[in-house]
């Protein structure tokens, strides 16, 4: 295991999520990317919606080159996205969203956003998109949607010196909780449908 | 200079345009995604469109996390993009886009292009998005936008046997030159706001 600049474990299911193991058990254990990545391409293969994780961001330093096998990048270091991780379109319309997750089971801590993330979702929502958060409860299994105006009030919330976290019971009052299957394994659309359309 | 596994060139001036050079001088030798870049944030501040290019995907497979400092990547590869490199949202509306220079001065070829960036446009066309490609001649420096149905069409011509390029003529006929300035550098927007409102 290693850590994030920030402090943030990488676990070996997030290699499953980049597809790296093979993917032939349940639920169970898979990270919230790696859900989203087969709900996403479950979307794409019935001509749903287009929306794609963007790749993590990289900085790279020293790439070697080696004769007749492909670029080795030997140095680089892990670099703060500057947006969500998630968006594209759907319906005609642009999706924008962050999705995140906690072990915790009664409160979903803020810090889980940065503050370059709650600058986009401004943005975005100033031009007119569907923005939301997809927050996973690991320990409950339940994934919740929540409009991402509620977010931000949380966030306002939080910068008055307010809590830092949303409780539990205020992610049941203000978001919707997503039904979760097989294919698709976590089926946000369905959450979108009814809210936005 | 080290080859990308298509045999891409990894030029200095993407080091530029991955913001690792001093920005000091001016347009020349900058390259298209070093100048779009700086457009996109020049439209991100003035709250104009929120447009990012997203990130270079790698495959990480060995990062060392010396105590102390950042975790550093030790070995990870380049991988194909499963999508266009830019997309966002302007005036309520879906945006996607490819970027891609040529020397060449007398056509633009297809091979710039891979099969995956083509079917992701289609994928996003059947959804409603506004989708083009910026095309730079970079020795002419002149720089056109073209709407992605056009660009299959010549996909699908060189598909069946025909020309593996663009010819400039076809692209003066069909594409549209975007103004170049200081700020922003390539004011595509200008563009968008004629042909898709």
């Amino acid at each position: 295991m290693f850590k994030y600049p920030g402090g943030r474990v990488y676990e070996k299911r997030e290699q499953v999520a980049a597809g790296k193991a093979n993917a032939t058990y349940g639920n169970r254990g898979m990270t919230l990317e790696a859900d989203l990545n087969e709900t996403n391409a479950y979307y794409l293969e019935r001509g749903i919606a287009v929306i794609h994780k963007k790749p993590t961001p990289v900085q790279i330093v020293r790439v070697d080159y080696p004769k007749r096998s492909a670029a080795v990048i030997k140095e680089a270091y892990f670099k703060q996205p500057s947006t969500t991780d998630y968006n594209g379109i759907y319906r005609g319309k642009y999706i924008d969203f962050e999705a995140k997750e906690t072990r915790n089971k009664t409160s979903f801590p803020l810090q889980n956003f940065h503050e370059h993330q709650i600058y986009h979702m401004k943005q975005v929502l100033a031009h007119g998109a569907i923005c939301f958060v997809i927050l996973r409860f690991t320990t409950l299994d339940e994934v919740y949607l929540l409009d991402a105006h509620h977010l931000l009030e949380f966030w306002e919330r939080k910068e008055k010196g307010g809590r830092k976290s949303i409780t539990k019971t205020e992610i049941e009052q203000y978001g919707h909780l997503i039904p979760l299957g097989y294919q698709p394994r976590i089926d946000y659309i369905k959450v979108v449908d009814k809210l936005y359309f």
